[in-house]
């Protein structure tokens, strides 16, 4: 199989050169990571909206359903949440459904979309989405949101550890090659590489420190949520 | 000072928010590799066409002018040189203008000539840009040609060993700090590096391995030649 990553939402190529691929999107800080928290702990389902007025008129049509997302790392007005997996505990999200809206995270889904079901990965379920990429024998082409357009460490890190479990046959890009080498030299303190990450300094200077934590637990969960007809679950 | 990496021509950032930064263009394989090469050997200059033909039209009004460059690897019809610094020898370009064309290198070039004149780099000449750029005191916006429109790992391992060499003060955005973890870890073996790359694999089963030894050689020359006016020298 072959695995071809690409650092940010805006350098997707023509998707016409990849049909048959399996779709991944990641977004480590911190949407990705929260959407698998929040179905973990047993939510309906996740809708991710690009726009906050969007999630607004989702939510306001589906009974029992919470708001969440941020801009900027901050809560948006009159959401329940914010994009903290810690904020999405069984007590606050089971059987409901969340309209869920982020900077990056949702645009990255976006982007690879038309090409069917995206799976949802961060450093949380990396070594599950690549057993469920080998189980496919489907060639994977790994989307990362990066953080402000830009490549960023802990999405590129999480593509890394991706193939690195897929193992030693797997025909990497450039791209690919380099996020494995970059999880192998820092898989033994995940947490202190995101500290190192500009997104990751600027949570840290936001109060979100414990987040870093939560979001570097490498293989906490079995749990590879998939977005498809508009929701992920 | 700070460092800016980004991994391909079409990744540059719109340039109106780094104004007074100091432009750096790389295309390890091989366009500024051979670039240096010929100034190193005597070139009075070289200019950079994105068209064949323009680089054509360019000779022909340049008295003992060559025509150099490559698309896919291979020398384009009527040109007195490709795209190998094996060509550029004293004997056949001293004194003489090069009208230069090749797939990524020109594009990359031309990307950031709106901010002044661009360094060329290669591994050849990593840590004379360093300190150009140290002793400029302005930041540094280093642009990538990536290979195929995607991040590469002989430009992205060129970033690294300039990050490097700015030492420890130099404030680096993500795809920066990367690029400097990939030099640290191989700084011992660009070669093997090189013969990782997609790039330079595809080099090596079209005959060009000794090239990638010539593009590996780290720190081999002082000379940082700029694009300004049309012309490098």
């Amino acid at each position: 199989m072959q695995v071809a990553v690409f650092p940010t939402a805006g350098s997707v190529p023509p998707l016409a050169a990849y049909a048959g691929w399996q779709p991944v999107a990641i977004d480590v800080l911190r949407a990705t990571t929260t959407i698998i928290t929040a179905l973990e702990h047993g939510a309906a389902a996740v809708i991710p909206c690009t726009e906050p007025e969007a999630a607004r008129q989702v939510a306001a049509a589906i009974p029992g359903a919470r708001l969440g997302g941020e801009r900027h790392n901050v809560r948006l007005p009159g959401f329940h949440f914010g994009n903290s997996p810690a904020e999405y505990t069984p007590e606050a999200v089971a059987g409901r459904t969340v309209c869920f809206t982020t900077s990056n995270g949702t645009r990255a889904i976006a982007a690879v979309a038309p090409l069917g079901p995206v799976l949802i990965a961060a450093l949380l379920n990396a070594s599950a989405v690549a057993r469920q990429l080998a189980a496919s024998g489907r060639s994977a082409l790994i989307i990362c949101a990066g953080s402000d357009g830009e490549l960023c460490l802990e999405d590129t890190v999480c593509a890394g550890a991706i193939a690195e479990a897929l193992g030693p046959a797997a025909e990497l890009n450039d791209m690919a090659w380099l996020a494995r080498a970059l999880f192998r030299t820092h898989r033994s303190d995940l947490p202190g590489l995101l500290r190192s990450a500009r997104h990751g300094q600027r949570l840290l200077a936001q109060g979100f420190g414990p987040d870093l934590e939560r979001c570097a637990a490498l293989d906490a969960t079995d749990r590879v949520p998939a977005f498809s007809g508009g929701a992920i679950r």
